[in-house]
């Protein structure tokens, strides 16, 4: 029987339509049939309490404008919610957790493209996450105009506060997801996820393998 | 005719059963008859969102436990949210804004009373009220036994999460706004809430005068 890292946390990042959630679920599935405990989360959301802050956040509201401070604060209390409630506890327990999105996306999104200060940014991820750091990163990449191609096909009843925001937006999203990988390049592994699914699924195997058996 | 100070932001502290909210609205009752604009607003709340985050923090939520850091940012994210949308814009146009609560209360209870960090607490204080400090706060100060009495004989449908707490937790939280004041005695003025309402009303008025006119 091989050894095998207990409590080991792998997140998913990058645009909408990048086809995350898929490869969460694939993912899952293979470690499952070798008999490993996987819990699948995803943010912002993964409580009762965090998933009504992710309606809240991605929503409209009428009259009122999300400010993009508020929009910020929001994603981190639904992360330390999730993370104390559900993450935190599950690692502990041995088990390997897979969240689509973690706190990348907060430097992505509310970082590089809404500008909001990296220092804050940085102290707050760390904050809600209780210190907890991902153990390995998929950035799923894709250019922002294939995204968008991606959410038109598949969205009917119209479009989120960020499937809302333009395309230099979303470049902006993108090329901070980029420099993130850069700065931490034995955490987070870029993905070209234009490759056909199965193709994408097999190099995620291949990493995962590497750094849990 | 007087000169008098336009954008001036008074808010008001201490626990529940201090009397606050009477005296915020005899302070705008009387600055009103003296012909000067008043927004009164509250804290958590003041906005559609930010009132939702209000009910949200003090109602418990089944089995789901609020975790003290959850609880601080849904608190900042509705003062992000309330200092953008209602006091900064106020203050802007010139008008003296009364908010009954502000950071202070955060400082007081999340951080003094929760024992959360100081130094996120602060931080996260200036980030969200966009660097915004009170010109002026009344501390209306009580023991913790004696508030706790004067709640006792106006709730009737059970209390919230904070009227819930110990004695041990509300010496905390007087413990810390009375360090708060110590710390900027020209910023924060402690009131015995003790006193009768028209001697604390007499108080605050020639204070504001002061400070005002």
């Amino acid at each position: 029987m091989m050894s095998l890292k207990q409590g080991f946390f792998i997140t998913f990042e990058g645009p909408e339509g990048a086809g995350k959630s898929s490869q969460v679920e694939r993912l899952a599935a293979y470690l499952r049939s070798r008999g490993m405990e996987c819990l699948l989360t995803r943010e912002p959301g993964g409580t009762p309490l965090a998933e009504c802050l992710r309606t809240m956040v991605k929503s409209h509201h009428g009259a009122e404008t999300i400010h993009p401070e508020t929009e910020l604060l929001l994603i981190e209390a639904a992360r330390a919610q999730h993370a104390r409630e559900v993450i935190l506890p599950a690692l502990d327990a041995g088990k390997t957790v897979i969240c689509d999105r973690f706190y990348d996306s907060t430097t992505a999104y509310q970082g590089g493209a809404r500008n909001l200060p990296g220092e804050i940014i940085s102290a707050l991820n760390l904050f809600a996450a209780g210190g907890r750091k991902p153990d390995l990163t998929f950035l799923m990449d894709l250019p922002p105009e294939t995204g968008f191609l991606r959410i038109r096909e598949r969205e009917s009843d119209g479009y989120d506060r960020f499937e809302h925001e333009d395309l230099a937006f979303h470049r902006a999203v993108r090329s901070e997801f980029l420099r993130v990988a850069r700065n931490e390049p034995e955490r987070v592994k870029v993905i070209d996820a234009a490759q056909d699914r199965n193709t994408i699924s097999e190099i995620i195997r291949r990493v995962v393998d590497e750094s849990l058996f």
